[in-house]
């Protein structure tokens, strides 16, 4: 097991440290451009134990994107695949395989929930009678996942998000105009901003991969996710969990992840293990540059590409 | 082991009969129009047995599509990954994550090598002095792979192919106007459609499986591809493989797979076994309606899914 | 004149009549939906006298998308054109000759001031301390026009508009985003809502239709927009005053003209005449399709295109 | 009348002379490389005298888009409107007035005659036994309107635009397979790039853009044009004739006119004069550069804007 090597695992983000920096961290709100561009840090948990690679590892940082697996999971829970992909595609591409160029089709939907506007309307489908009780729904979901029940959201960086969020409210309102959301926009915003302001460390997202990993069922075998929907969520990170680097990200490492844009990413290798990474200084594609180039040292190293 | 188990496959078979008659055969030129809409097939290969499940097995039909797995990887054994990742990209979509519409550049350059402007890109960089060289070598591989050197392709298809291939031309001149491709456009859809008219039965898909699935080596431990190139494979079946179906069809099924409209369907389980599927009648989007029915089931039954 | 013959043109709407039952009266509001199918009314302005063509020219109908000709003309007269076309361009169309497909390129700036995003950014350059000051700058340049101080808005309408305008905020914050506008979105949204409900009859639109012709000038020779403003207003007519119709009514009727789908075209001959027409019954583009029918009769009649 | 004011507009000339050396000559083909940057020419006939205003008048140049106006003139003569406008559009654009991005819509029907793929269209209606016939045909128009029998194509220019039209050919083979074109893509190449390789020099576009100013006929009243036909021909001037800048140019300048990447610009003032213009270096959007600027100062100098 990776665990039992430490030392190769510390051997490798020593050998990765210097792409922190070819980066650049997230500066468009304040909370985000406080991050320390030399940070990177990953946790990996195999069910039984945790090990650490790195000194930044108790290190808080918000889900941002990543907040998208896990809405996703809440929603397919809530509604099942029927309705939850009446609202949102299963594609990575629209394409037709003999297009000569891309199409934008009329029709609003967005073509899978790793996009933003696809995130916003599978938020949209969230249960719950108000903000809070969304909110408290979705945190209790990743507290069930990551064992941690003090997880909660910068009020900050949720509050900075909202303020600026002017293209995600010009997806929200361009659904509303074709039935995709049918709520109002800045509650909808309200929500989707706290989710992304949801604060864990890197052991939360190992956890949280692990369970991903797991088949749904934490280490004592209790069921977090249904098996079902933790696969699906799987193969979405696969082919675009890594936004339009996703193609080359499974070339190259071959593990389902999602990335953030504070700088985070969740790792699950199949029935193995769960894996978190922080390291904020991002690539144009809004990826941790070290952070993959970790992962893809860490894939190499133990063999762990699905493919 | 799945040929263990024959009856199984039998009953599985036979249970997704029914779904040929859904699709609708593939009538752009004469020769695929020809084909029995009732027709389903499936070939599982082990490294050990063959298990066939139904009498059509022996049934030849043409790669289409299916052969830009196959040029994708002989142009890598020919050149390495930067130069044939200069002409043609790896991803299943270009889009930012944060655009509102998808965007068309004026990069010429196809996004990833399962859609017809990327396999025109790769087949132009497969080395040869000539057509029949470059065919060839091509059909050399492919026999490697399959285990049977009378593997060559069929001259009606590919003259029919080539007679009716405008969408081709059109794509073949903008690259060349942008200096994707150079070469003669006549030339290389000839060589592009007679890769396309390449006949195999379900037995060789199986084992063309089988090599990718056993990373790049066939059943004896001779390496046919090397162990990247396989792996790099088996990626572009699960992102783009089966067309615009591919992000669904990773959900209900979850093996790497490509498609082609003749029917057919190669599929690699990586570490475990190849399968060759054989059912003409297909959805709208090209890809066999049973057959996908069929590699469901498969995947359900004997849990394949690589996530 | 044209107002010499007032029965010709009496005729020529009598012959132009059935075409009403064609189209198909607005309804996304309700305050639209209770137009009446039938009605077809014109009102030519010569700078002397109004001739009337049909019992129905007394009728009040909202401007909707004729007031983006007189926003444009407002907002140029305030900054000049500089600034203006800073914010939104001049072009009917942005592909470049030889693109194979049309081009969404990342750039926000609306194509022009005619279609809804290039309107709102018109809008949000309208100076004034409040949406009240400037509703009320727009109204005294439209009752300066008309020669009617009672113009004002219907505040049914501008609040359902307002209501429902989930497309347009999603143009708005879009541009937001990339800063086209930097005003509140729902501030912007209520002046553009009361501007598109500012309420005239066919009288009206003849007289603003003939200051336009006049070189900005009323019948008294007064200036109410200057040269250059007035003609720059007329190009954007003919270039795009009729929707995704205008290279199509330029060939048939050559007037430059702008209409709403409240059903009212405004129709401008340089150096000559006024027009106001409404007939509520629209095609699928949005234009009056017995107003249209009507502006090319009388074009032809007279011989008035300017081509 | 404007020639009889020679020595204005000779002034004009030189004011904008110094215009010449902001733009760039073409250089794709080496024929077109060849043209001297500094040559600025004008000629204006008004149908009794012809006014030229610098000394380059004489120099010969081809036709290129300027035969879009022509070949769309004749295949009106040859088919009459429902043919032609079957195979293209008569929009500037295609879009409608909410749409939030630009579409490409699967039809592959062209917006107008006035972009490459429109062009090809209407070429392809062109009668004629063969490419001669056709040739000869559309050169007698041109012989007929300027009144010079010896206008003919340069045989150099035609074969180099024919060797390295990759994009009109990807063109004319995505309009094959949608059936908007049924001939070899070749033998319309060949007509085409031939069309476009005919040379005049500024008397003939003067006197061609005369009889589209006279209503389709000629100094003696001769009808070479139908009159229906000349002005439509003038209404895709204004709105398209100018590739992407037509819009601008519509509100600088206000004639019909359409340009060439030679360098040529004909001009038809509707009723008045016919305007032809000579400066090879171009602007990034293929229009000559101090020929715009010379339209301009002659159209605000004697006020020939149509607006």
């Amino acid at each position: 097991m990776v665990c039992q090597y430490g030392e190769q695992l510390e051997k490798l983000v020593k050998e990765v440290q210097p792409f922190t920096a070819n980066g650049k961290v997230a500066d468009y709100i304040p909370a985000l451009a406080k991050a320390n561009q030399d940070t990177l840090a990953v946790s990996i948990y195999d069910g039984n134990s945790t090990c650490f690679s790195a000194g930044h590892s108790s290190e808080m940082f918000t889900l941002q994107s990543i907040s998208k697996v896990l809405t996703l999971a809440l929603a397919l829970m809530d509604h099942g695949e029927e309705i939850v992909f009446d609202k949102v595609g299963m594609e990575p591409t629209g394409d037709p395989y003999n297009s000569i160029a891309k199409l934008e089709s009329l029709v609003a939907k967005p073509l899978n929930p790793m996009i933003n506007a696809g995130a916003l309307a599978v938020s949209h489908l969230i249960e719950g009678e108000s903000t809070d009780e969304r909110l408290e729904r979705l945190l209790q979901l990743i507290r069930d996942m990551c064992g941690r029940p003090s997880v909660t959201y910068n009020r900050e960086v949720a509050q900075s998000e909202f303020n600026t969020a002017h293209l995600n409210r010009s997806l929200a309102f361009f659904m509303k105009q074709y039935r995709i959301i049918n709520e109002d926009v800045d509650q909808l915003l309200d929500f989707y901003t706290k989710q992304c302001a949801i604060e864990v460390n890197c052991d939360d997202l190992a956890r949280i991969g692990y369970v991903l990993a797991n088949k749904g069922r934490n280490e004592e075998g209790v069921e977090i996710v249904p098996f079902e929907i933790a696969r699906l969520v799987k193969t979405f990170m696969v082919t675009c969990g890594m936004y339009n680097s996703s193609g080359e990200f499974a070339i190259r490492v071959g593990i389902p992840a999602k990335s953030g844009v504070s700088g985070g990413i969740v790792g699950a290798v199949p029935n193995e293990i769960g894996i978190g990474i922080y390291g904020p200084a991002l690539d144009e594609k809004g990826n941790s540059v070290a952070g993959m180039k970790l992962l893809e040292a860490i894939s190499s190293y133990y063999d762990l590409s699905i493919f």
